[in-house]
C-alpha cells in the first residue's frame, strides 16, 4: 500500500515541532496536550493533530503528547536519526558563518570539505577543515558520498555548482545564492533568500506605517 | 476609500518578482510577458497577472511588462526606495556574516549600530563600525531613531532585546535566534530559522529515497 503524500505545508511545519518539543524536553516537560502546544506554537490544535495524523499520531485522548517520544518520532521523521556527509562551495561571509556553525554538526551534518576559488582562502583552515580548490570538489564529491551540498558562492556560480554536485550524484542542495538555482528530477533544492525575508518584513512595516496614517485620515 | 488587503502569499512573492525583474534588467531585458516571466519564475501567469493586479496592475496588452518600470514599482511597494537605520545585536558567526554582507547596504540598509555581550568582541570593529557593549543599546536605540533591528544572538537572549528594542519604538524585527519571538502589535517579525529549512530539505530527500525504494518493491 502507498503512503498518502503528505503535504508541503505539512513538511514545512515538521520542524517547528521539532523546534518547539526540543525546547520542551529541555525544560523538563513532559507531557503536553494539543492544546497547550497549539498556544505556544500559534497553530490551531485541530491542526496540530490532523499534521501529526499524517504519521500515525501520537497522542493519547486525555494524556497528551508525551514530549520525548514525539520529539523523537519527528526528528525521525524529518531523518535526524543519522549524519549526513556535507560539503560548503563558497567561503564567502555566509558560507564563513555555515561553515563555524557547530550547530549543524550536533544535528548530524558534518562539513567534510569545504571549496572556494579564492587563491588567498585556499589552504586556510575553518574548525579544523582546510579549504579546497574547487578545481578539487568533483572528485572530492565523487570519492566521498557526499549527502548534501551548501551552496554559498554569488549568484553567478551557483547553477555550475549545482549542476556539477548533481552530475556526481548528490541528491540534496541548499542554496544560499540569491538565484533560484534549478535541478532534475529526484534532487531536492532548498533556495534560501535572506532578502526576501528581509523585504517581506519591510513591505510589512511600511504597511503598518500606511495603515497608522489611513487611520488618522480616517479619524 | 481603504485599499484592500493584500493577502500574505502575494507579500511573499514580491521579493521575488523583485529578484527576477532585477536580474532581467541587468541583463538588458526590457519587456517582458506574464508567459515568460511564468516560465522563468515558476508561477503561473494568471498567478503574476493577479498578483500584479492587486497594486494596480502594470502590463500591458500585446505588451507585456516594462521590466525597468515594473521593477521601480515593486521596489517602491516593497518599501526599497528610502534608506533604513539598523542595528545589530550578537556577533556571533550569522551575526559577523550580516555585518559583512554589502548587499544590505546596496538596499538601504545601514548598519549604523552593532552590540555584543562578549569582551573580547566590543571595541572590535566591523566594516568601520565599532562593536558595542550591550548596555548602550537602549539609549544608542533611543538617540538613533532605529528602524529595524536584527537579533543574532543565542535563542536564550532574544526575547529579551526583542522586548527592549521594542520598547524604544523600534518597528520592526528580523530574528535569526532559533526561537519565534513575539511582538506587541504593530511590530514587525520576521523569524528566519535557518535550521527548519535544512530539516524541511532533508525530509524531502529521505521521502525521494523511500519512494525510489516503494517503486522498486512495486515492480
Amino acid at each position: 500500500m502507498k503512503k498518502e503524500k503528505v503535504s508541503e505545508a505539512v513538511i514545512r511545519r515538521l520542524p517547528k515541532y521539532y523546534r518547539y518539543l526540543k525546547e520542551l524536553e529541555r525544560i523538563g516537560v513532559e507531557r503536553i496536550s494539543s492544546q497547550e502546544l497549539s498556544k505556544k506554537m500559534g497553530i490551531k490544535a485541530t491542526q496540530i493533530r490532523q499534521d501529526l495524523n499524517c504519521f500515525g499520531g501520537f497522542g493519547q485522548q486525555g494524556y497528551g503528547y508525551h514530549v520525548k517520544m514525539l520529539k523523537k518520532e519527528i526528528k525521525d521523521i524529518i531523518g535526524l536519526n543519522r549524519e549526513y556527509k556535507v560539503i560548503l562551495v563558497g567561503v564567502g561571509n555566509i558560507g564563513q558563518a555555515l561553515s563555524n556553525y557547530s550547530g549543524l554538526e550536533k544535528e548530524g551534518f558534518n562539513i567534510i570539505g569545504i571549496f572556494d576559488v579564492n587563491p588567498k582562502l585556499i589552504g586556510n583552515t575553518i574548525r579544523n577543515k582546510t579549504i579546497m580548490d574547487i578545481d578539487l570538489l568533483y572528485v572530492f564529491a565523487k570519492d566521498n558520498n557526499i549527502d548534501l551540498c551548501i551552496i554559498t558562492t554569488p549568484k553567478e556560480n551557483a547553477q555550475e555548482i549545482a549542476d556539477m554536485v548533481i552530475g556526481v550524484g548528490i541528491k540534496s542542495i541548499w542554496n544560499f545564492a540569491p538565484i533560484d538555482v534549478d535541478a532534475r528530477r529526484g534532487v531536492c533544492i532548498e533556495n534560501v533568500h535572506l532578502n526576501d525575508s528581509l523585504y517581506t518584513l519591510i513591505y510589512r512595516m511600511n504597511d503598518n506605517e500606511r495603515e497608522d496614517l489611513q487611520t488618522k485620515e480616517d479619524v
